[in-house]
This record gives structure tokens, C-alpha cells and sequence, in this order.
């Protein structure tokens, strides 16, 4: 999840100077519509320490009107807060109506800090992220609008913000002389922090991960975010259909995770039909493996158009016994599929233990097409990245494996294979004026998928970015990430 | 909780004639309405064995369109289900948009026998519940109307079903020849079963408990708890006012939790006095006792108007050393707690650990006053419920021990103390215009009571009915179940 925020989303100082003030200006009118409104906001800002909370507080009461605004922290602990119930110290603190409240350590903080310093046990955390859950949907049934964000930097970014070293404008004011409680820590606190988010991301509040290196992006994504909460909400109080425009909160022009993707290992067609034959072996004794542990096995295979899905899906299916394997393929639902929950499609998909279950495009459309082409309503394809994080969550649960595949190529890469598809009558029929179309949202969708992955790639459920401008490699990258999951799985 | 509900709630046979008719019609016009709103309802019976779900179910087929309603039942367990995650099984069953889906036996079955059968530990049931939260809230998120009805028979009736020997017409038939896997864990069954719906009562998914006992009231009153979620839903979908009508479900007439409760026990001068001494001298102790385990108490008392609140509050406030406890009493709200979630005035108050919190009226007033007088919208209240059982269950989990008191009387007595009143100068002031209006709701506030009780009476935070038309009977009994309930609390 978090490492795959680590592209170097950043924005220049002239763009800052350009973006902020017509931000702060919606920020303020936001603000004043708020007040009139009679609802509290409840902002919560989190993150692992070092990845600038504090600093975006700052920026924040100084964009908006101070006088709305309440910062509370939670750093030190009284005795006044202890000797009563955990949330009594948070009840007391809440922003009155119109009001917006900033919660710099929140419910989350302690919760989460035991679970890294291994107090409590991952059900009592479950547990407590349980409550956290239920005492959010109290604020938020009676009008409340709960804002969360994250931020997140990188190990290396990290290690540098602590020792007050990070590069010139880029260090974030130390605000504390507290001992830095999650020194050696840091992996864990990623698990932990990873298992909190999915825990606690539902449709009525859900989290926002902002990638934090650099505090202008840092400040103009969460500047962005909390615009956009204040606006849905304001048009839900009055009834007003839902947003159309695009809720994307980029500041456009940013990397995205697909640009970490190396597009140039090439696979000789000897190496390729050496390593072809070794893996596919191995998976063939795999699956067979898994049937007798009766551990089904549930594989996505997205991607561009022309990526080669298709052809890789098929080196993957040769190689496993058709009495073990099913594969799906899906284009527009049908009407009976319509009448039912998008995932209903899907869920009735699913083999049985011991069987593989194929997808070929999946429940990820709800993120990616039916997003860009507006077909799924803003807060439908926004609250898509908790339930599919249920979803795949239960599979893994009950003993699935789960494999996800993005198969990434480059733009110019699929302009060739376009063309080359074109001049070959037995190709033609693959392509399409739609794909054409689907092609000039290139970025819509690369920052769809961008997000994603950083929502839904969860350490039990992971995406593998392949790399497919050669298509031997992809196939090998495929392959291998099969034997070495399933492996792994199988193991223990 | 269930206990509670036991009254002897029943209908006639010619009350239920000419009642049932006019509902059957709104049922057949709610689900015509349905069918052009593309919204899927969900219904789940729910009960311990012997309860008449079956029976309740033919009904419901009996009475509206059955081309629009598929039952389905989960009592035989398939291999199919087994080998694939536990939601599957009712994500394949789930109902088409405009259809209504019946579930007997649900995804609550298998949790709750696990439980009682002792296969799982309490928390991974609590966890086993939350994932049952997570499912319905992603059903309801995409528009699905949840209704999850829980019928309760006595012990003793439920033991006459199963022999099926219950008088007459009141014997449901038995569908299966199962073995009765409850036999003997009639208590277990209980406690589990309230944990149950404590943990999975949610404002958008809210459990319906209905006595059972009588097949009439039964079905009279499921179908009007159906029909009245149907025409919320429906006034919800087109963005109309929340209904203003009050939202009981009561067959009207009927018995309440009050009583069942013995009025005539009186106590002579003599007895009082030497009971008042020894009681009041025990609860200092236990006071003193709790002070030093850091257990902080925490009494609410509410009651009828003149039903002696302030002076039984008195008798427990003298024998409890002033350090130690705080009395709050609550009326209106001022402006700046009518700015706040209801709760949050109550949540300020709480005393730290070891010290006593006394409330003259309460967040009961939320579900009582609020209620009948229509201050809060039918949807607040109604989700009250489990927001005060999850206050109260906080509490618990932190170590306070909770007592709850309604002081009963009589209408009689009621009317003779308002007299006496009126004609003791010092006491006239006690006596308003207000009084006699809410007196005029005397029913209304009855069945408000009755539901109060029967949905927030929990094993931890139990409420006590205080037979309150002897003063001094009334006081003993308060003291009473202080001692007993700080005496039973310490020794844990």
C-alpha cells in the first residue's frame, strides 16, 4: 500500500504560488458555507511520525479562518483522560457545529502504538479499530463530516526529517522533543498502519493517502481533499445530485506508479522458451499442489489495451490442468447483473478450494472504467477500494491466494501494436474505434490506476506491475510471480 | 433484553381481522413501490428454535406478491458453501433490484451457534460480527433496504413448541426434524443472542425485536415494521422529509414492560427506618470500596413525573461521602450542548476513575421525551439505541459499573400526588401545566418506556423498575440493587 505511493509526486514553487491562492479562496468560501451550515468537521491528519503532520497543520489554520478552527493534539497523557472511558478525552474535544476540528494524534494513535510495540494482539487491534468505526459513525449519522488523512514518506525521507537533515525548505519543523517511539520499527509500523487503514476505510469516512515528500504536493492534495469533502457534503445536505466532475485531487502532471515500472528487460527467445518450459512445469505442480491443500487460487489479469493479457493469460492456463482452472472473462454486465451489487457478478465467479478461478478484466473496472467514463457516480468508485479490500480480504481469509496483475506497456508501445493490428487482416477484428477513444484518456486512466494500486495493493492481496513492452518477459514476470506466491502460500 | 419483552403482547382473533386486511394492501403497495425503485429489500428472520420464523415467513408470502419475494433458507449445510469463503452463500442468493429476498437462517446463524456451542471465543465472535456489519453496510451502501427482525418466545413457551404442544392455533409447525441443537443452552443461547444484536444493531441495518408468543401480534407487527422501513426507504429515495408520524410499531393496547411490575409492596415506618440505616451503611462502604479498586459508578435515574426521583436520589446521595460523587441534572439543553452530538453533554460529565456520577434524567430522554414530543426525527431516535448501548457498553469495557432506575407508579397515584401538590404551598411550585400535558401521554410514554427497556436492558447495564407507589419500598429497593450490583461488581 504505502510503498507504492513513493513516486515523486512533487510541485514546482512557481506552480505552488499559481495553485494556492485560488485554493485557499475555495477553502475560505468553504468554510463560510460550513458555518452556515450547522455541521462539524472533524479533520483527522496522520501519518508516521516525520512525514509532515504538523507542518500541514500549520498550513492549514493558515489558509482557513483561524477562528473556526480548533487544533487539538494528543500527545501527552493526563491522568484526567486515563481514568475514563478512551473516547471520553475525544467526546470533549469535538468541533461544534459549523466548526472544524483538526486532530493531530487522534483515536487512532493509541491503538495503533500498542499494536506496533506488540501490547495488544491483532484481534484486540481489529477490535479496537471496530469501535473507532462505530464511534465515527456516531459523529457522522448526526451530520458530521470526518475528513482523514494520511501522509506518508518513504524510509529514507523519514530517517532524514528525524535527524533534521531532510534537503533545505523540505524539513518539516521538529515539534516535539518526545523520543521517537517507532525507531527500528518502521516495517512494522507500516503493517500496522496498513491493517489500521483497511480496518477503519469505510464508505462513510473514508481514508485519503497522500504521498508526503514534498510538503507543496503534501499541502496541495490535502488542500484539495478537504475541499472536495466540504463540497460532496454540502451538495448532499441539500439534496443536489451527486458531483459529476472527476473527484481526482492530483495536482495534475504527477508521476504516477506506473512510471516506476522499467519497461526495457527483453527476454531472447531462447532464454524465453527455456524459462517458459521451467515455469510452467513448476505451476503445474503447484496447482496440483494447492488442489490437494484445497487452497483455491484467484487471479486478476488487468491492463492497457494491447498489452497482451490475452496471450499471457493463456501461457498461465496452458500450464494448469483444465479440471483445476476456470476462466472468466468480462465485458459489459449483463441486465441481471445490473439488477444486483457490482460485485455480485463476481462473488458468483468464485471456484471452489482447491480450484482456480481466472479473471480476465475484473471487479477493478468499478476503479478504473467505470471511473474514468463516468459510468459509476464519484462516491461509488470511491468507496470501490474498501470493498474490494473486503472482498479479497475474505478470499484471503478463508484460504484463497490472490494474484493481481497490471500489465503495464508504454503509450508509444501500444500506438505500434495498434497500427501493426490494423494492417493484419486476422488482427483487425482486435481493434477498435473504442480503443482509440479509451487511448486519449491515457492519463485519466494512469491516474486512476495509480490510486489503485496504492488503495488495493495490501500485503495479502498485492498487484504485480509487469512490465510488457516485451511480451517473452511479461510472460516470464507472470509466471515466476505465480510459482513464488504460490510457493510462499503453500509453505505455510 | 429478552426478558424484557416478555409482557403477554396478543391480538385478538377479531382485532386481527380487521387489521390485517389494510395492512396486507400497504404491504402489496409498498412492494409495487419497490418494484419501480430498483432497490433490493432484504429480510432477515432471526430467533432462537421454536420461535415461529417458518411461520412468520408463510405469512409474509401469504400477504404480499410472492412473485416479487424468494425465501431463502440456510439449515442444511452443502459442500458447495463449505469450500468457498462464508458470504458467498448469501451473496448468490442476494435479491434483484425491486425484489424482496427473505432470509431464514442468515448470516447470523452460523456465528451465533458457533458461539453457543463454545467453538469460537468471544472475540473472534465480535469479529465474526463486524465483518456481518461490513456486509450489510456494503449491500446498503449500493441501496438496499435492510430489515432484520428477531423474534423472542419465553422459555417456557418455547419448550411447549418444541414438544409441539402449544394451545391450539399457536403452534407453529415444525419444518425440520433436525435435532433441537439449542436443547439445554436456553440461557447461553440468550446471552449470545444479545451480543449479537448489540454488536450488529447499526442506524442503517437495526435489529426489530418483536414477542413472539402470541402468532397474531407477531405477524401484525412484523408487517408493520416492514411496511414502515418500506415507506422510509421510499421517502429517503425521493429526498421527501423524514416521516413526522410517530414510528411505533405497536399494535395499539398493548401490555408494556410496566406492567409486569408489582406495585403493591409496602413498607411500614418501622421496616423503612431500619432498612434505610443498614443499606445506606453498606453502600458507604461499597462507595469507599470502589473509590480504592478505581471502579467509578455510574446511575441514571429517570421516572415518571412525582414518582419520588429527587427524594429516592437523596436517600442514596446521604449515604455516599461528598468527595466521592457528583449529582447532574439535565433539562433543556443550553445552546452551546445543542451544538454537539446528543451524547456529548453526557460524555462531559462522566467522573473520573472511582468516583460516582449520579444523572437526574439522562440520554434516555433522547428515546423518552424527545421522542413522544417529537423533538428528535424518527431516525434519531430510532438510532439511539444502539448509540446509548455502545456509551454504556464503553463504560463497562473501561470498568464503571452502570445503574439504570425507573421509577414507576401507578396513573392513580400519579393523579392523587399532583393533587396533593396542588394544595401544599411549599410543593405547588413542584407542579406545572407541563406536567398535566405529559400525563396526557401517559400511553405514549409507556410504549416508549417498554421499548427502551426491552432494546437497551443489557446484561451489563440492566435496568431496574422500581415500584416506586410506596415511597419508602421504593427507596429500600434502590439501595438494594445498589449494594447488590457494586457488592457482585467488586467481587469481579
Amino acid at each position: 500500500m504505502f510503498e507504492t505511493l513513493e513516486v515523486g509526486k512533487h510541485v514546482k514553487g512557481s506552480d505552488f504560488n499559481e495553485l494556492e491562492l485560488p485554493l485557499r479562496q475555495k477553502l475560505l468560501e468553504g468554510q463560510f458555507g460550513l458555518a452556515q451550515s450547522e455541521q462539524p468537521v472533524i479533520i483527522v491528519i496522520a501519518g508516521l511520525d516525520g512525514s509532515g503532520k504538523g507542518s500541514l497543520v500549520h498550513r492549514l489554520n493558515e489558509w482557513m479562518d483561524p477562528r473556526g478552527i480548533e487544533t487539538n493534539t494528543f500527545w501527552e497523557h493526563s491522568d484526567d483522560e486515563e481514568s475514563r472511558p478512551f473516547f471520553w478525552r475525544f467526546w470533549r474535544r469535538m468541533p461544534a457545529k459549523g466548526k472544524i476540528g483538526i486532530f493531530l494524534g487522534s483515536w487512532y494513535t493509541a491503538p495503533a502504538q500498542a499494536m506496533i510495540d506488540g501490547d495488544i494482539t491483532a484481534k484486540e487491534f481489529k477490535l479496537q479499530c471496530q469501535q473507532i468505526e462505530a464511534f465515527e459513525h456516531t459523529l457522522i449519522d448526526d451530520g458530521a463530516l470526518v475528513i482523514k488523512i494520511w501522509l506518508h514518506v518513504g524510509r529514507e525521507a523519514q530517517r532524514l526529517q528525524l535527524k533534521e537533515a531532510a534537503p533545505g525548505k523540505q524539513q518539516n519543523p521538529r515539534v516535539t522533543d518526545q523520543p521517537y517511539e517507532l525507531r527500528g520499527k518502521y516495517k512494522k509500523a507500516l503493517e500496522v498502519s496498513e491493517q489500521l487503514i483497511l480496518d477503519t476505510d469505510s464508505s462513510h469516512s473514508p481514508w485519503h493517502l497522500i504521498e508526503a515528500e514534498d510538503r507543496r504536493y503534501r499541502d496541495l492534495t490535502a488542500g484539495q481533499i478537504i475541499l472536495n469533502a466540504m463540497h460532496n457534503k454540502a451538495a448532499q445536505a441539500t439534496s443536489q445530485p451527486a458531483e459529476s466532475e472527476p473527484q481526482t485531487t492530483h495536482v495534475t502532471g504527477q508521476p504516477t506508479v506506473l512510471d516506476s515500472v522499467d519497461l526495457t528487460p527483453v527476454l531472447s527467445r531462447d532464454d524465453y522458451k527455456g524459462q517458459l518450459k521451467k515455469y510452467q512445469a513448476k505451476l503445474q505442480d503447484l496447482a496440483w499442489e494447492a488442489y490437494k491443500e484445497k487452497r483455491s487460487i484467484v487471479a486478476v489479469f488487468e491492463g492497457w489495451d494491447a498489452a497482451g493479457k490475452g496471450s499471457a493469460i493463456r501461457r498461465v492456463t496452458q500450464a494448469i490442468d483444465p479440471r483445476l482452472y476456470r476462466l472468466v472473462q468480462f465485458a459489459a454486465p449483463t441486465d441481471e447483473e445490473r439488477a444486483h451489487h457490482y460485485l455480485w457478478r463476481f462473488w458468483r465467479q468464485l471456484e471452489r478450494d482447491g480450484r482456480c478461478t481466472f479473471f480476465d478484466r475484473s471487479w477493478y473496472g468499478r476503479v478504473l472504467v467505470e471511473r474514468v467514463e463516468q459510468f459509476a457516480a464519484s462516491n461509488e468508485w470511491q468507496r470501490a477500494y474498501s470493498e474490494i479490500n473486503q472482498f479479497e480480504q475474505q478470499m484471503v481469509e478463508h484460504g484463497s491466494i490472490v494474484l493481481k496483475f497490471w500489465l503495464h506497456i508504454s503509450e508509444d508501445e501500444q500506438l505500434q501494436r495498434f497500427k501493426a493490428r490494423e494492417q493484419q487482416p486476422h488482427k483487425r477484428y482486435k481493434i477498435t474505434e473504442e480503443d482509440w477513444r479509451n487511448r486519449e484518456k491515457w492519463q485519466d486512466y494512469a491516474v486512476a490506476i495509480d490510486q489503485m494500486v496504492s488503495r488495493t495493493s495490501t500485503r495479502h492481496a498485492p498487484w504485480t506491475l509487469v512490465a510488457g513492452n516485451d511480451k517473452p518477459h511479461a510472460r516470464i514476470q507472470i509466471l515466476k510471480t505465480f510459482c513464488k506466491t504460490l510457493k510462499q502460500a503453500l509453505e505455510n
